[in-house]
């Protein structure tokens, strides 16, 4: 049984980026176990959840606060859930703050191993009750614009956004507040010249915001959260 | 033979913080041989050590500067221990500054594998002169409060006290310098509201001062190493 | 077949160090495959590519942009190379911004486990076409003195000059753009006194600028790429 560390730098409390983190994995998890850990609520009422995706033959382990769905629904959605049992292996006179280390990786080592199954790690709930849901998409605005939010900053200061461009030209207008940027549409990072606004279908098969060579995100203004406004910018459209 | 990483953020030159992370894995560091470099001292008159605890099926290795005594006491007490022999396996050139990858790291491993024992890699050594030792808990000061150490600021910004808060009420009187901070004890960082300064049991059994979703230490203004009183609250004697 | 994480935390862009950190590594190389990514020019007109040295039985997998012809070159040199071809296994959908994931990484796995081959990944390249080459040890200037670059800032400050010293005496002047240090040369930080300036062979064969359990780099004010002047000090001279 291989062991693969998804990632490790998810910041201190912040949900969304975790169940963004693994939701932007979720091609590359089919037929595993996996755990993750942002957990705020730990030792509260919040209810530590084992789920299984059946056409993904994947089981996810950790908090039911919104971490795991994402990364649930883009493999096909929930099929089976459980509330975890407390376990008989806890060290003695350790408090209620780590079920990351106490909980959840004993149950998913051992779902992995094949040791356990659903049934001998918790209750069933019903799925449709687990917190958090789909990643949505953008919409269109009021005047055939894509309404964005930036997912997030990636590494490198690129900004993920939560489309994949369809239907927008070559030359694109992001609005960032009160701010217009004309960002010119690239297959890579190096097709952009220095400090050229552009935007890249990333790795997750999203446009990012970029500019080559240069965190975008910080230069540009934009942080995770944010709503950013694209539409066909009137430069290419002058070209055509 | 599994290998786990333990932790690899320890400031530089810190061996009270090494040994520190080491003693709280101790619980879960039975039938392993730990690999642990602090190092500052590498090349000069600090001994290469290997130490056992035979109680728990351990072997740590690493320099005698304190790092790993710390650990061998919470797990029963170093029971044998040898000064290591250089090794003929060295790369030829390299320079005497890092025994971690030339003299520990492969002393680890081939222990670990079985293919040698304690006595092929060191000459024997009394293990009552090794250096540092025990992790000494809180102690009672001259009106009854319990005098703390803050022994950890963890990556949450929580500081981590040598008590289990033993004897202690429901609020605690928390000094700090001259300042002084009313904290309620919780078992969870969610049981408290925003803001609110409280004390919980955390995942090593000690007692952390913490503040739901904050950096406590920063905000408190506490660091690793310093002292802070800790005595029954009159709020809560109030109550009873 | 054992999976080894080498370096994890080369700047953004920063092809130089990594291809530094690659060459630092070589010596524990051989036997291997290796995969390395600093990929600024990922989707652009610079060749992916797996280069073999039958000398160390290594094959290197990544992109042409000099990451990888260091390491090979202190190994013995490329004697085979391909530029790699796309894999059919690519999920669908996802941009051209991330060979690492899609097409090193896949090939590297194969190679390592011996499913596939050099000539069943890319079609043969003359290795002598391959972007950078060997690291330059410093070279003696008009007077005598030894100019060197600082290839390195390590994690503790250090920083790593590419000559091992040969011919210098016991105290060294290094000149530091207009700043002037004279520099005990010690087998161990530990044999500087607190504050004192020192040349170190270091774990790679190297000299080290240091200063005992302080960062020299940013006290001495030199970076990576820097030009350091190097000679027999006077104060050594004199002794003699």
């Amino acid at each position: 049984m291989a062991v693969i560390d998804l990632a490790h730098r998810v910041p201190a409390h912040d949900v969304r980026a975790g169940a963004l983190t693994l939701w932007r994995c979720a091609p590359w998890l089919r037929g595993s176990v996996v755990l993750a850990v942002v957990d705020p609520g730990v030792g509260t009422a919040r209810r530590p959840v084992a789920l299984e995706v059946a056409a993904a033959d994947v089981v996810l382990v950790g908090p039911d606060n919104g971490l795991l769905t994402p990364a649930a629904h883009a493999l096909g959605g929930p099929t089976a859930a459980v509330r975890l049992r407390p376990l008989p292996s806890r060290v003695a006179g350790v408090g209620a703050t780590f079920d990351g280390r106490d909980l959840f990786a004993p149950v998913a080592a051992r779902l992995a191993s094949g040791e356990w199954s659903l049934p001998d790690v918790g209750d069933p709930l019903d799925p449709a009750g687990l917190a958090g849901g789909e990643v949505v998409m953008a919409c269109a605005g009021p005047a055939g614009e894509l309404l964005c939010e930036v997912l997030w900053i990636d590494a490198f200061g690129n900004a993920q956004l939560n489309t994949d461009g369809s239907g927008l030209g070559e030359m694109v207008q992001v609005e960032i507040g009160p701010r217009v940027v004309e960002a010119r549409r690239v297959a890579a990072f190096g097709d952009l010249r220095a400090g050229e606004p552009g935007l890249v279908t990333d790795s997750y098969g999203l446009l990012a915001l970029a500019l080559n060579g240069a965190p975008a995100a910080a230069q540009l203004g934009v942080g995770e959260g944010d709503v950013v406004r694209l539409s066909t910018g009137r430069r290419a459209e002058g070209r055509r």
